[in-house]
């Protein structure tokens, strides 16, 4: 039997909300028009919220390595050296932007799914002078890993030379980050994760410390966040913009706005815990040691063929979850519980977990994930200051 | 928590496919255009697929309650007498209507939930020569009771004065019905249950027995067959057709054919045999004797007020199931697997329905209900010819 319908579960992009798409079916505005300047200025506000931040916040038509890339191009000459934590595939493409700009990447290589301790981000700082800045994930998106990016600011807060680039593609949305206060010198973020809206923006804001080094030669036309910073302080781009994209991300952000960035963030934190949940009663280990909670990478027993087993679930199921990435390919599964996705979507990925594992004589009853997950999350939602109020 | 998302599981409108919403969602079309009268001439062929039917197959821009009327209206004369089944809101619909155009009811009353014995109708036929027609559900939406319309076509089939009219609203496309080979002379459907389109639309097949009675004096206008027979043969309507909505349903039926009818209606049956699954594993009881595969109608424990039930399941939750109506107001709940819903959307619902007992203090364990259905669908599938065909 052939599935009846496909269900979007990756951890990016993830799945949009039938308001976004309809905002984005209005015909295209002309973005030099005094209406779409409105919602491009909109827009920026609303990320200003989102990033409890007061620097400049840009949008760029890209994907999120779009500002990747337009952060270390930018705000980095070649010769310098920083601090790159690569502890997944998003590590290694900090890494891969620095040896394409000349920037000597000081790596702090983790296995694969660990987070980064703090203070060997500050011995690294102290034994090499050059060092301009560390490069993080927030969350790693491709081991589930969570860095503590709180503890990462405060050190490189006290050097003068040293900025923090924060990737939080698949963080902003799914925590609540106060960009200024964790002093977050570059804070990034993608409109296709917890922002609820399809692929082609990137988001960027920019400290004082990180601005001031914008005025030294750079690498960058298309990313010239100088130029960007000039243009949209009047409501428009240096290149004209995905207009659709961003008239669906202002209807997203609105969406947040609306539900409260604290709750939210309590939402995303209550459907990790029942998924953690979930994955234990299924006696199966969660790839991370600190994980993040937008997306939960579990291992597979050796003996399973993870791409089988992803493909299967994919092609059988209609269940769009991700498996691994470059050396873990065939060895884990991801659960995205990021952005438009409440419990039912999730206790959905673990019965096709639980289906996927019992065909595989894996597994001796169905309904203990989801039975597992469910109790959590009543439990939580009972706890929360956002809980149920109902007649009892 | 507000619920994030609402779900659309009641047993009409149910959820309709994008592949619909976007064929709907082209610019009107004229409906005296080339364009469009092929479309509409496409659609009716493919009714009539769907019917398995050499017959006038029309459609009404109406809901299906238009095409009920249409048959009493157009194919029986004031001082005719028709067996009507009576075990539910829509057999009432029959009385009311006969009532309404001066047909004398001979009601089979039904307890809700039971189906009718075919034995009994013949009976009735017998004992009143006046009987032109007897007026059914093939299944009765508001109990999820079937009824054993094929028998019902080997009776009147035997008398030239009796007809057989079938309300299919909740039927076709969840059943493969013939409607030729089963005697049935007017066959009924509309587009918002498990043709998988908003409402609307009515469909109505006739016989040559049923057209026979068309020439009599007739108290229809919007709904007069003949004019509509004499139109939609040339690809027209009497009247202006909800022209969107056809084109929708053109859709929805291309997709019925691409996944074939027979597959459809095992799906369907697969579903309704996890659903009773469920149930069963939360001791519950189904209301219906003979449980039709559209719809599972569930009886409550007398202790809780189902209608709060269900408000509480739609209000948090964002499920929108359904309740009982008229006596059975408070005291059922159905469940909704017609059309487009798979077997993700079935568990979501048992879902709700173990989250709000639970919260009732009436069951035990979560998953329970999940794991029968589960289990009971991967039997089903293994067993149905349209089984999967993975590596093993």
């Amino acid at each position: 039997m052939k599935p009846l319908k496909e269900r979007l579960m990756t951890p990016g992009p993830t799945p949009v909300p039938e308001r976004v798409l309809q905002a984005m079916a209005s015909h295209t505005m002309y973005h030099r028009s005094p209406k779409f300047k409105e919602i491009f200025a909109e827009t920026i506000e609303r990320l200003k919220r989102l990033f409890k931040t007061e620097r400049d916040t840009l949008i760029l038509t890209s994907s999120g390595t779009g500002a990747m890339e337009a952060a270390v191009s930018n705000l980095f000459s070649p010769g310098d050296s920083a601090v790159v934590i690569v502890g997944g595939k998003f590590g290694q493409r900090w890494k891969e932007l620095c040896e394409t700009f000349g920037v000597n990447p000081v790596v702090i290589e983790l296995e694969w799914g660990k987070s980064v301790n703090p203070e060997d981000v500050k011995k690294k700082i102290e034994e090499n002078r050059n060092i301009k800045g560390v490069l993080v994930q927030i969350c790693e998106t491709s081991t589930g890993a969570f860095n503590d990016v709180k503890a990462l600011g405060e050190i490189t807060a006290r050097y003068d030379n040293v900025i923090l680039v924060a990737d939080g593609i698949t963080a902003f949305g799914v925590y609540d980050i106060p960009v200024d206060d964790w002093n977050i010198d570059v804070a990034i973020t993608g409109s296709q994760k917890a922002l609820m809206t399809p692929p082609g923006l990137a988001v960027i804001s920019l400290s004082e410390k990180a601005k001031s080094r914008l005025s030294r030669k750079k690498w960058a036309y298309y990313f010239d966040l100088s130029k960007e910073i000039k243009n949209q302080a009047k409501g428009q781009t240096a290149y004209t913009p995905a207009v659709n994209l961003i008239v669906g991300l202002n209807e997203a952000l609105k969406m947040i706005e609306e539900e409260g960035l604290e709750n939210v963030a309590k939402r995303h934190e209550i459907l990790a815990k029942s998924a953690r949940a979930g994955i234990k009663a299924l006696e199966l280990e969660l790839l991370p040691e600190h994980p993040a909670n937008g997306v939960t990478a579990v291992k597979l027993p050796e003996h399973i063929d993870g791409q089988k087993f992803v493909s299967w679930i994919r092609d059988r199921l209609g269940i769009v979850i991700a498996g691994g990435q470059e050396h873990l390919k065939g060895k884990i599964f991801r659960l995205s519980h990021m952005g438009y996705i409440d419990i039912f979507d999730l206790l959905t990925q673990l019965e096709a977990v639980e289906f996927a594992l019992t065909r595989m004589e894996m597994y001796p009853a169905y309904g203990k994930a989801v039975a597992a997950a469910m109790e959590t999350y009543i439990e939580l939602v009972h706890q929360s200051p956002i809980k149920y109020r109902g007649e009892r």
